[in-house]
């Protein structure tokens, strides 16, 4: 049970004075050691930590004295220090996609891709080339029931911890959705909440807007609502149409998509109604 | 009749073989030196040119000579280079009025205030630092049509150019507006088309986003649906309430509004499609 | 003695196991409340940390307390929140003065301004608008060590905690700036460390740079050389002349000095290795 | 001879009177449509004109016609709207090649990638997934002259119009780099001209800098010297290491290039006194 890699002790709960005293009290008898320790006070008074430490515990000793410390409403866990285990899910657009699989392929990723999911084939041969699995299911005559349903026949045999939507062109359903809780990133190709749903550089263009983005965001029930991870932007001018926005934003849009999953995957990410904390 | 400063030919309509060599043939038989010219072709097909020139001409010949090359369509005029005429129009928020004051009062601004005009006195001591003329134009007790009136019989006594509204809170009637046509320019403070209409930084909190903006934009008809002369960004995180943001976002609204009137200010913008073109 | 403000813990040291545990323990021991808490270990295992909390205490007590409870090599003070005291120097531009002015006219500073000292007079009329002494201080017909007299002199007058540099055009001198260690904020029109020195505007549109940029730094005994606050840039094109690029930097310039001033004057900024570490 | 495809008509030179008319006058007389027009003048009056239009030619009797036309020193070339051959440079960092071989495989390029030259062979995998050759051309056991002559007789194969230096970690000497004047492009890592040389994220991290940044230029005989195509920077803090800084830094590093070969193979930029300008 003793282990000696890296671990993050991730906790969240209504504010309480001593807190940080408690924990790290803890932590401190056990004499592991502290190598980055984060936490924030929201305006509402909710109290959200990271620590990450280092050193020889026994998990179940030292989750049980957490438990005994903490004030009831804390929520906690503790993470090991890894890699997380991700599908992604793209239709027809290759950057973003591509973005990750370079990451991947040269270790910078966070993650092991176990698969691509896709509802076209046209992907497959850039897909192929990094020696992953790639799953055409396509949504043609099938329902969206249908369709989801065999998705989630393919993502039993990988059992992702995440679902990364890069450019997935298909909204999901909120019955797909809640297998997955905070757990599907996608990006959408604005800058949120400005132009929801579906061409969003056309309706940048028709607007005159001098800057772009792109949204990096949880997904949960509601189309483009999901907490915020990560956002960027670029300029603009009237030389751009809708197609040249289109093309620059891409650039945008697959870092913002990498950033993203760096916090996300390094549980860097807290969501509290609906909004991300990042510690 | 003759004039020798500096002036500038703005001209645009329907794109035609030949438009700059004929436009650039008259400019050139009259003697006159292009200083920049900057032409745009839209995928409309639209022509939009700017041309800065210096030399001696006779305007009245000049444009006739214009009129008769150009093809029918094209509309053109001719601006001397010179400062525009300004009112300003605040409520209770300085920190915009105060950055065009102090531009005003260095001789960088483009422009001359000759009046600032609010809803309220609170800005008065500090318009009167610069000594230029407060009006204060209370909306209490009036009707919306009789505030805009009494507004409106203060503009004649200086028949400015251009209204700028520096953080001007109240919404300008339909009736009101077509005395400006197009010269009316706004700062709102959120990166327009998010968060349209009041609290926009409470809607960005809300929202959980991860940038900020300003918008500076011609006002027309409809609520901050205007033509976007520029915007601006600027990042934020978790930890800023509506509060800071708002604190921030002054910062980027005062450079914004600042950036788009030296813009207007200098004839580079025209507006096409409920777009701007910025030459 | 008892203090019911809210007050900031700034310590900092070489890291060792438990400092945070220590530290919240006496603060919790004394019922005082963490408002907000930062800290960070550098990889030379440096520990920085930042507390701000509120609750009454006894001033000796608490620092007695805490000298007994951490390691020798841990420096430690504590900072009631409130305002600075600061004096300005300029020499003839105005757009960083007057930014200060404004904000502080405004209570926007988070510092009181008690005088502006400058080596030339043309800016008194702008600051006498604020109801601020102004010092002309000449430097001509002066050794550089008899102006510095002369400007210490005017100092201790006001015994300032800060001296901003918002556009001052001279070289201090060692034997000045160890009068205020570490409390001299500079604003270079660059972005550091390129262009260090004389014409930065000059020498970036000669190097054909792209974008341009403003720091602000503390100012030691090595010209421009001190640990960096802040940084930002702004785009430029070919079209920009050294004179066009001055201009535009200019926006940045007076931003950047009010957001690291920001940062000093909450106790936020810690030096170390000729490095800033911002909690 | 005659031609339908789109064309780029390129010129510079001293700045007179006309020189729009007369060039535009040419196009006119030969029915061809100007498709996008840009012109610039320097403060020191040297002029730039990009003219991109369509229509049929015969291109001896327009450039005939040109020559006859412009004054002397006006210096003009037609090239063919179309993608350009090139070679990539790489030593062991996959990032910017990737981008590169990404963007080729998805015809975003507009580059015909002819074949890859690496001093090692760690990158050849990668070079393999795309189909293109890789020339492993070590410099170990050779001079500097013997290793840059055998990369020539590899370049002579390809005849490429232009070298991308996608991280290609070894300084060219002047006797190479005369072979492609103004038709080397590299990216450095660093904010040019700050951090010149090796080593600039640690250089930057030991300056403690808030902002990093990566230049795209051409390069001549001096190291990091040449005219600047395109910059683009990224905020970091004191919690980034100088390895975290170059990790960060990369996804600017491959943006930038791409941004500037973009403006390069588009036939957009214009070198004079050691400057770019980008019409």
């Amino acid at each position: 049970m003793a282990d000696t890699s890296k671990h993050i002790l991730l906790m969240d709960g209504p504010d309480n004075k001593g807190l940080i005293y408690h924990v790290t009290g803890v932590l401190f008898r056990h004499g592991l050691n502290i190598i980055r320790n984060n936490e924030y006070v929201s305006p509402s008074r909710q109290f959200f930590m990271r620590t990450e430490f280092e050193g020889n515990f026994n998990t179940d000793v030292l989750l049980n004295e957490l438990q005994t410390t903490l004030p009831p409403g804390i929520t906690f866990r503790i993470n090991p220090k890894k890699k997380k285990n991700i599908v992604v899910f793209v239709t027809k657009e290759h950057h973003c996609l591509a973005e990750l699989l370079i990451r991947y392929a040269f270790n910078e990723l966070d993650a092991d891709i176990l698969a691509v999911i896709s509802n076209y084939n046209v992907l497959q041969p850039l897909v192929s080339k990094f020696g992953i699995p790639f799953h055409y299911i396509s949504h043609e005559h099938r329902s969206r029931e249908e369709h989801e349903e065999a998705i989630l026949r393919t993502l039993r045999i990988y059992d992702p911890e995440y679902l990364v939507l890069a450019k997935y062109m298909r909204v999901l359903t909120a019955g797909f959705v809640q297998h997955y809780p905070n757990r599907i990133i996608n990006i959408h190709h604005s800058f949120l909440p400005a132009f929801i749903g579906a061409s969003p550089y056309r309706q940048a263009y028709e607007r005159g807007v001098k800057i772009i983005g792109a949204t990096a965001h949880f997904v949960n029930n509601d189309l483009d609502e999901g907490p915020i991870i990560a956002q960027n932007v670029k300029e603009v001018d009237h030389r751009h149409t809708a197609a040249d926005m289109a093309t620059e934003g891409k650039d945008v849009e697959k870092i913002v998509l990498s950033q993203a999953l760096k916090l996300v995957f390094n549980d860097r990410v807290f969501i509290h109604e609906n909004r991300s904390v990042v510690l």
